[in-house]
């Protein structure tokens, strides 16, 4: 059974990492999401928030495991005996970005693989940044991402106002 | 069963290529190294040839087919059953073009996707066009290149003085 | 009046061409499509079929001019009292041609401007080089070119067999 | 009547962004230099001291108009009946990041159209970190700002040592 | 006598800065290993302890001096007498940064000239803050620095728990 | 003593290229400037031209050999006992090319190291290409190449007329 690890800070998931997640879950036997936890960060949503949002945008996959991790990726992936790392490449400085972190992570444990998708060309301008930043100017997020993010950052930043 | 394509012109194969084919044979049923044939970009090699040294330099591999195509790949995948296209990426110019390819290729057909994986660092400057070059100018190509390569390198080139 | 120029080989016009027509002809007065006539480069459709289905293509528009020029595209711009070149831009490739081009251009005429527009990313895949490469292999254009082009390259590559 | 945007942050104006202005203002019926207030990035100067160094610079040119907003770019283009926004490239990053910005302003807006125009190459290392990091310490950047922002850079880097 | 600077923040120093220390000795009569004291950046390892794991690490070669410098490293060279800043190469992110370097230093300075070596493609993937991250978790960073750094890197994550 | 080597085609020779020699002389004692003899690229002068424009354009300077060569630069650099190969980058398409020219020449022959300057930013759009391409249609390059390059391809292109 071939396990694969998708991981990020999903702070908050996208509509560009439904659609990695949903054409890489068709590549392995077990998909599991994995969301960084990196305080230092200082994330927009909780770990428990970036789960539960993650969690309503693919309960229509069977295949999906969510959980989050600190530390390296290579450790987590071994401890959850994945073979397959998957991510989502848009453009170049991503590309030279993750190529470093490919080479590094496969010296590190060589029985684990990087595999790479490009994203649609319809999310190629997509991030969570961007979303965030949309967002806390009031800007309609609508068909960036899940309607379960839009209601969540809508509350976040009427709130913070 | 899952069944992956690597496509190439693999005029000759490298080492390269061996190390994509290897790592990409773990992730996949069956993996189908696939000759481009294209009579218009005057290979040094003819399809035979190529075939013949593929399948003496991935020998050691159990779940390998070689064969050819001409026209799409992406019916040539179809009519092979094939779910998955394997590229390698070495460069930023590599991902444009593979980039442009993947997004057409997913436009063509849904149902096939192309993944992506990063070439060793140690083979990152390697290329059929760099080993055709300093094979024919009588410089040693026996690092880059499976033995039987080398040997028909040296031949060609003898022949063509 | 302010006159712009964009240049190309059209050789078909793509959708990805068209887009950048529509979008371009709103910012001058006048737009030309100034189609190059490159005997070298060995073109699949002849000047006057590109210009045919230039024309057929855009018939929407009313401020479009469409010409053929060979020579440098300053001299042909300044003959035409064109202040602004008008270009697409897909992939840091593209740009850094561009990019030495539009300096090129500045330098030789200095009141001659080169503007860029990305290409929108539902296009960014698309170039008159793939299309012609599916429709040889009779693959389906159908949503990357207007009908006359595609009822053009049917013609052309069923005849070619 | 056509108007165009011009963003930044102007943290301070460089000989630079001047030429773009004189280049653009060209395009368009009036110009809106429009400096973009963000208080998390810190900046050097003041929204007041920025707008009145840009003042000094382009006083030369006729139709220019001086403005700072916040919030979403593509809201405060509206707000001022602009239809165009108008970019400096300089390099590959430069590219990628502003295409991703223009597709996502496409998006959210699609009356208007982001232009790009290429920086000449003798600005093409210039920007304003680098000009503040070269006056932090003394260095002289004559060449590189408008008269009245080498003065000011003077003063700031006194008073703070 | 020719005398080269390889500037740096070394923090710490890893097997690829040693590569092109190793390299670039070849190149000129003493090489000035710099080391930038920017306070600002909050580094891992204060001054004195980076260059003493420099010295440790380069006790086999002779042509090379150990420093550090804060401000405009033009100015540094000048006052060292260096004709030749050396610069490492591993990927286009970095030959973007290091052209806008090399042109503003060529602008400010023009007897000083910068060179550029390629990073070995074994470290490609290599760098100081990839080596602080992997070992803050744990993680083995023996092939990547040299002992000395192994030891000190060590030391400091077990202290910080 | 200390010999480099400045490889190229040279068809022809331009004011980019006398840049990066007058540059790269004063890093070396002795400066090979080498055409390349590539027959199959169809030149438009030949070696003895493209020789002798060198000669005409670096005669100022004295520490300037003039040579031709074909097969593996890294033969010829050997050969002639050169320590040093120096390239000019100017883009990101060069720098990808060259990286993987000189790793793959650090791994034929570790010797031998390969050093890059940055093209200065006034000849950033530079190439023999566009210099050729102009001068066919009769444009001005008065400023782009030395006086005898210009007067050599004004003749070359009114006999071929």
């Amino acid at each position: 059974m071939q396990i694969g690890i998708y991981p990020g800070s999903f702070d908050p998931i996208t509509n560009g990492h439904i659609d990695i997640i949903e054409r890489s879950a068709k590549l392995v036997d077990k998909l599991i999401v994995a969301v960084l936890s990196n305080p230092q960060k200082k994330p927009l949503f909780t770990i428990d928030e970036r789960i539960y949002m993650i969690k309503e945008s693919v309960s229509h996959l069977e295949n999906i495991e969510i959980d989050s991790f600190n530390g390296l990726l290579i450790d987590f992936a071994k401890l959850k005996n994945a073979e397959v790392i998957v991510k989502g490449l848009r453009a170049v400085s991503d590309f030279e970005y993750e190529l470093q972190m490919a080479l590094m992570n496969k010296k590190l444990n060589n029985n684990i693989e990087t595999i790479f998708i490009m994203t649609s060309s319809r999310y190629s301008y997509l991030s969570s940044s961007i979303v965030k930043e949309i967002a806390s100017f009031g800007g309609c997020v609508g068909d960036l991402v899940p309607p379960i993010v839009g209601a969540k950052l809508r509350r976040k930043f009427t709130i913070s106002k």
